[in-house]
């Protein structure tokens, strides 16, 4: 086993998980309890009684996020259940802490039936001030988020596919920056219509993108393909406007952005060198990218970007989705639009002062960047 | 407003509540990262895909403790909803952090719908260690525990029963012997036949007293009364074996132990009066007992109880819950039985070295309480 296998299921073993419930008020002694607890929290539930709002200044409401999952889509690992996810939304939840001080607790749910888990989540809502949805499988990881977004009165977001999209946005809008194109006059080839294709493409598209092409793993996606429904009909519809057919590689020749969030190992160096002049590559499949960055490069890739940390350029949801909740909780957001996705990106992209091919983001270890996407949350 | 009240107002407003999130392990650079969470933490999930059982293990489900109300009994306030219910299952986990280092978090469910609550408490359960039921009104709360228990492979225990009726029978012991009494010889009167007087009830049974009456609003409680339904015509048939009808008054006439789990103000002194000599008086109801403690002495009793913390004998459950899952916690318990409730009690009144009338429990700031409930469950 590779020493970070090893080394990670000693750290969990010895701690027994990543996460603890700390009280924030002393109860030393009677008087500390009678606040805290009985006689004097009677009146706080009275309050809140009268007027539920009063639950986001008066409890944890304030300030908490539940991370759910169904286990159905746990990292690239496939459906492993809810036990399986556990450690991963504790990780998530540990990263809600230290990057964005929310107190975000795991809620790994024993039913992958969409109306169950819908159900459930809206049972759940009272305590929490927000809701991140993970590792939930597409399909399904639509529905859900859409009815929840509809249903509830906090803010919803499935961070597989939003956090996704407002970071390589954001390495997108530097990357185009550097190589002196404009959105409008490039092509953009996707490989993956999975929740992270989708979501990239719908927030490429309200951006102002007008070249896309999705491909799955049967080819191009186009209006009127027959294996397609729901999601990934809609955005055949709404992509490849001149109804393209074939496989991957013959969409990317002439294409200026390759961006690959499903499969290792499918982007060749021949089908990079038949892209436009300098290319920008984006290869997130993790972890182990479409193409490798030094085999992009040498076929003249411009720009690359993987999910990997021991490469420049890592593409990591944690650049996004601890602002977006900092700034959805502060600001008291009911729903997380689309503009403000846009504008988080916009932020996150401004936030690199100088841009540099191996620089179109920050380090996810900058304090700034919290701040710089949360204040887009308005 | 009294300050009590305002000072508690203030402190929840001043901190949003009361319990915050944390992380136990370091997440300042990718070295950690790498642990924490992706790629590490994948051999983790892979790990407890295989075998469910290692996420008590490696997870924080080792030491977690859902909170869980549906807000239909809020202290004595009633059916005030789940957002009201928040500040108090908060200060529930306050309590299970401080007295026993449990990590609970609190849930508070938007439906008061058995079944829902059932099902809901069944889909999040893959996080948590246990569950403890609170503040969920009588009937329902009988159903949801004795169902939960049966469906579910980790323990759940409904606090305002048993953690109620673990302390009532702890007193009652160091009472009796003071009193030089015998369970088998001493008539109970109990007040109330909600879900604390039935779960008192049934471990006073279990435990070996014999003479046992209940009364609710209407009176006594008798084998064939009308308007029984549930688990208050099945301890009915257990009880009052000599099918005495009539109100608490004419009960008490002869009695040595009262308990009154329900109503202000309903013991009179001459009630006291009726009993045989030096009478034991638990007056829980709060924050107004059945009779203030005083009279309950000028009228002849010999112990007084209430679950008030400015007079002596505080009847409160924090002296059972945090042993009880500390202990079932620590022997991965699946169910906690009666035998290990009566087995909690006899600990917690033998841990009074040297028992007085005005001292029949240890105080709740006692160490070694924990502990010593803790023991009971294996």
């Amino acid at each position: 086993m590779e020493k970070v296998y090893s080394d990670s299921l000693e750290l969990h073993r010895k701690h027994h998980g990543k996460l603890e419930v700390q009280s924030k008020v002393p109860v030393a002694n009677r008087a500390d309890l009678s606040l805290a607890y009985t006689p004097g929290v009677g009146q706080v539930s009275i309050e809140i009684g009268k007027d539920h709002a009063l639950a986001r200044e008066l409890t944890l409401k304030s300030n908490s996020v539940a991370v759910v999952s169904d286990g159905s889509a746990i990292l690239g690992l496939g459906n492993l259940g809810p036990y399986a996810a556990i450690p991963v939304m504790e990780g998530k939840a540990v990263l809600f802490k230290e990057f964005a001080g929310i107190d975000a607790f795991p809620i790994c749910l024993d039913t992958q039936d969409t109306e169950e888990i819908i159900a459930t989540v809206k049972r759940i809502a009272p305590v929490f001030g927000g809701i991140n949805l993970e590792d939930i499988a597409a399909p399904r990881c639509f529905e859900i988020e859409e009815r929840l977004q509809r249903e509830l009165d906090i803010p919803v977001l499935h961070d597989d596919q939003h956090g996704t999209a407002v970071v390589v946005l954001a390495a997108l809008l530097n990357a185009l920056k550097l190589r002196g194109s404009d959105k409008e006059n490039v092509k953009v080839v996707m490989n993956g219509a999975g929740a992270a294709g989708i979501a990239v493409s719908k927030l490429l598209l309200q951006y102002g993108f007008t070249d896309l092409t999705l491909c799955d793993s049967r080819g191009v996606l186009y209006d009127g393909r027959s294996d397609l429904a729901g999601e990934k009909a809609k955005i055949a519809r709404q992509t490849n406007r001149t109804r393209q057919m074939g496989d991957l590689a013959s969409a990317l020749a002439g294409a200026d952005v390759f961006i690959g969030v499903s499969k290792a190992n499918v982007l060749t160096a021949d089908a990079v060198r038949s892209m436009n002049a300098r290319p920008i590559v984006f290869a997130l499949a993790n972890p182990i990218p479409e193409i490798m960055p030094d085999a992009a490069r040498a076929a003249g890739a411009f720009i690359v970007a993987t999910g990997r940390s021991d490469f420049p350029n890592q593409i990591n949801n944690v650049l996004a989705f601890p602002g977006i909740f900092r700034g959805a909780l502060d600001h008291q957001v009911r729903q997380i639009t689309n503009d403000m996705l846009i504008r988080a990106a916009e932020n996150l992209a401004a936030h690199v002062a100088d841009p540099r091919p191996d620089a179109v983001l920050p380090s996810v270890f900058d304090k700034g960047v919290v701040l710089a996407v949360a204040s887009a949350m308005v």
